[in-house]
């Protein structure tokens, strides 16, 4: 709610606020203050009703008048100041950058930085995406992006002055390369297809557009490339608000698993914006433990899970938003049990093209874990 | 000569050559073999007129009737029937897909796997593309890809039956995502730029695309996004064979010294393919230790080069290849010297849209690196 609100008030608008909101104080005589919500462990809460995770209401705040505080206090201001001015410019940088125009800026008289490491400045970025509720791309600071996309959609993309119309159906072996912010200036139109379906390995993903698994099957072919970056992560949250059934197929090892549920529930380091990238309506359409009963050649393609998949499992069947699906105890007890892990690209062992058999076979059956 | 005689003849006609070759033997009752150069580093030679890494003259030799070798022979064979099957079916994998149809393919009653692991197929892939002078993306197995591209430069990709027209200028904040294939059924048309631009990193990619420095400059952007893919080497190889002048943007600092050295001389583990990626007229625009003089600003942004830095230094200034240069004598001895290293973002220090500036002066005033 206040969110919606806020967004539209833009970014720019609410770092003008904080900046107000400190001149008051500073004119009523008070104690300039900022308040952000803790980030720790400790503070971070699976939120049963809506499916992902996210910050609890542990507060902290953060004074001028502290000596404790003050540098960081003055670290926070710094941040809001240059992104206000990136803002306003219409211009983005890394957070990488950020950090040397903050090395720069007090000139070579003073022989102080307001930052000596990047270390330093990152983590004042996400108090101040929590505390202001604005994501780090709205301040204009690129994520790293990783991601790729082909399928019927249209891509709206004002770049530059220019309002680009780029179609997701038209980019070849190559695909569309997914940015690192979706949000700004960037519509996803016309969109003809029925389901998003998300290929944890480029390999496999080329495969399958190779295939035109995306025409045939009416999809819309996603690989977050391994694991999803915050960009693919808040664009696979998108699709599914058009109201697209998401499924994910990844393999069934440690690192599989942790793509998948990063993507449906979020992730601890990124729970203060969990609403943003997590969707809860994401189905694991496999590989899994089941599909060695069901294809006999898997049986022959198994590699020994290691000690980290098998500790990995054990954390898994710890997690409520995790254990409370049978179907997916059911699968890591199976992997515990039998200590075998299973990669998806042994899917094209009897044929290439056996993976978009695959596939359909799971969708259509509904044979697909929560 | 013999390269392009062969090229036209296709995959499919020399992996058809090498079968004749065998049953020729076989009925001439004499001993099939495999001949193939040798890639150990004793056999890796630089070749000082054309400026790239290639193998020497060295050759191994592998009979089918040798208990030692007779195994080897068989799985080169196997992947040989493997290759030729992808191509005529005109499906492309990866080869950890051929690994798996491989290991399906003796069937369930046999219960020997042609290959256990796939570090035995690669080696044997990496044979066949040396002994039949083709590139692995010749024989449809697609290498991990990974660059981007954007500038006034027009991309034909027949895909799945169409051929599509990609406008490299159009593709917005994204770019175009350089596949693993930049041969087969794609053309780079319409090349209206002057140069070309290898940025070694993502984020100072997207700053300068923002800036639409491809637009203003009449470049070719591109970027590895880290160490160049092979598909990335080959595209900046081919781009230098129109006549464009190729210059690269990278970190002064072990890494991007290497990321630079890979493109322009190739690598040792790729040296059997060396003509074929290298681009040895690369020239190297910074960052560097004498822009320190140039810049004030960046003396304060520079960082402690780390042991393996130094180590690395030393390491190139024993390379021929390298130490033929004085001025990357100059430049690695003021490492050793002052124990710094400087990033390519601190550029982005001043002010975000320097980064464009510095690039322009540098190709300007001739002041780049061999």
């Amino acid at each position: 709610m206040g969110k919606a609100a806020e967004k539209e008030e833009g970014a720019k608008e609410i770092l003008e606020g904080f900046g107000d909101s400190i001149l008051a104080d500073i004119g009523r005589g008070k104690n300039p203050k900022f308040v952000t919500s803790v980030r720790s462990r400790s503070n971070i809460i699976y939120d049963e009703k809506n499916g992902f995770l996210r910050l609890g209401s542990s507060k902290e705040e953060r004074n001028f008048l502290n000596v404790a505080q003050s540098k960081r206090f003055m670290q926070t201001v710094a941040i809001c100041s240059k992104c206000h001015k990136f803002v306003d410019e219409n211009l983005h940088t890394s957070i990488r950058g950020l950090f040397y125009q903050l090395k720069y800026s007090l000139g070579e008289e003073i022989d102080e930085n307001i930052f000596n490491e990047q270390s330093e400045s990152n983590p004042l970025i996400e108090d101040i995406e929590v505390a202001l509720n604005v994501k780090r791309e709205d301040l204009n600071l690129n994520a790293n992006r990783k991601g790729v996309l082909s399928g019927d959609v249209r891509i709206l993309d004002t770049f530059g002055g220019e309002r680009l119309e780029i179609d997701a159906s038209k980019m070849g072996r190559s695909g569309w390369s997914i940015p690192s912010n979706v949000d700004s200036e960037m519509e996803f139109t016309d969109i003809k297809a029925k389901y998003v379906l998300v290929v944890e390995k480029d390999a496999l993903w080329q495969r399958l557009n190779e295939d035109r698994f995306w025409k045939k099957d009416n999809a819309i072919l996603i690989s977050p490339q391994g694991q999803a970056s915050r960009g693919t992560r808040r664009l696979i949250r998108k699709l599914a608000d058009t109201g697209l059934p998401v499924y994910v197929f990844n393999d069934a090892d440690a690192w599989g698993w942790y793509i998948y549920w990063t993507i449906k529930t979020g992730s601890m380091n990124l729970a203060y914006i969990g609403r943003e990238i997590a969707t809860p309506e994401a189905k694991f359409i496999g590989v899994t433990m089941s599909d060695l009963e069901q294809y006999e050649f898997l049986n022959k393609m198994t590699m020994r899970a290691t000690e980290v998949d098998l500790k990995r499992t054990q954390e898994m069947l710890s997690y409520p938003w995790i254990n409370k699906h049978k179907e997916w105890v059911a699968e890591l007890k199976k992997v515990l049990k039998d200590k075998k892990k299973l990669e998806q690209d042994t899917l094209q062992g009897p044929r290439l093209t056996f993976v978009g058999d695959y596939i359909r076979e799971k969708i259509s059956s509904g044979n697909v874990l929560p």
